[in-house]
């Protein structure tokens, strides 16, 4: 059995090479640390109110991203539209974009997670990764924060090129997929959320048998394209 | 007619009322005054792309608000969850809302606009908002926007407690005044925008045979909403 010596050796050891982590992830060592690690705790493990999840996190951190990745567009073209502007955007803060750039950055490694309920919800790193995000604007300041998401995220990870020409079609490509695989799909309406004004579609995408994508919104069709997104990119993965 | 020397002077002079009045509205001098000239510049002034147009602004605008609003209501509500931030949220950057804010502030009055173009499209003020809050993003960075936005507009002309208690089915308000009223009410599908996944209804109320509100949204329902919402505003203000 530890003492409490012992103890508080390992919380500290813990404790330190987090920060290294973080410090490699992140490139600057992290002030409140407390505010990292509840980015990283999914809900699943989270036994009472006094170990709150990254929800909240993920809340701010996501319209942090809005405005950094906005203005880095407003820059980066400066005489396009607005429509263009929201369009890119809208490719770039995007449940997929954010599962693919948590997994680039080894996000999933500082995850806390629990089994099952957590590895049914394929954006568990994507949510992470925008807590996070949500981390670094509370611990470091919205500058900070900015060069962070453009220095480490757009210009290492993301290729402008290819995301203004991005096929967005993906329900076609899933129609493609299935017959050069001769396989059979189903978009399947898993449940309607909400009611009235605030009803969303939960579309499941069902691929060879297998769920394979989800996506929630107000259009179903949108839904859709979500779901046939999600899957693209597992089948992609071989998963 | 004036010679180069006047027009210069008429030049000068409305520049250095533009920026006292700017003083006042923002409690600080502006930086870069051509960014608050633009931010005020609806599209139906705008000849030639020399002379840009407000909507880039409002692009950018509209996404720091909502980082901001995020971290205000982040830190006011501690112990509430994401899901509780998100509705608050949405209440407060919401068009209706920045309409309302706009005429508080008398944004109104820097408005150039042309005409009739101008004045069928109610959220005229609302847009130039948001453009502003995109013009003193980048004239003076986002510390600054924040604690305009926070001081200027939150603790001046929102109240939190009425905004968490407030009722937000205006379709039903809207039923109940045209009852009372003794008038007819229809929303109209004015036209479907975009086409699959990008398809929104653009919806507009006619109450008492005057188009009172417009919506547009993917859901019907909630484009119904937000025309009934607009509508109650314009109603209640003897529009």
């Amino acid at each position: 059995m530890l003492n409490l010596f012992d103890t508080l050796r390992v919380y500290f050891s813990s404790e330190k090479k987090l920060q290294h982590s973080l410090k490699n992830l992140l490139g600057f060592y992290p002030g409140n640390i407390e505010l990292y690690k509840q980015a990283f705790r999914h809900r699943s493990v989270c036994k009472d109110k006094k170990q709150p999840n990254n929800e909240r996190l993920e809340f701010l951190g996501d319209a942090v991203i809005s405005a950094i990745v906005g203005d880095y567009l407003f820059m980066r073209f400066p005489l396009k539209d607005e429509g263009f502007l929201t369009k890119m955007r809208s490719r770039i803060v995007s449940r997929s974009r954010h599962n693919q750039v948590a997994k680039k950055l080894g996000i999933n490694l500082f995850v806390e997670i629990n089994g099952e309920s957590g590895m049914r919800n394929s954006s568990v790193n994507g949510d992470a990764f925008e807590a996070l995000i949500g981390a670094i604007y509370l611990d470091k300041g919205y500058e900070t924060t900015r060069k962070f998401f453009v220095e480490r995220i757009i210009s290492s990870h993301l290729d402008m090129e290819e995301i203004e020409q991005k096929e967005t079609d993906f329900k076609s490509k899933i129609i493609e997929l299935a017959q050069k695989e001769k396989v059979s799909f189903e978009f399947r309406i898993k449940e309607e959320i909400g009611q009235g004004m605030d009803k969303q579609f939960l579309v499941e995408l069902i691929f060879n048998n297998e769920i394979k994508g989800s996506g929630q919104h107000y259009s179903k069709k949108r839904a859709e394209q979500m779901a046939a997104e999600e899957a693209i990119e597992r089948i992609g993965n071989g998963q």
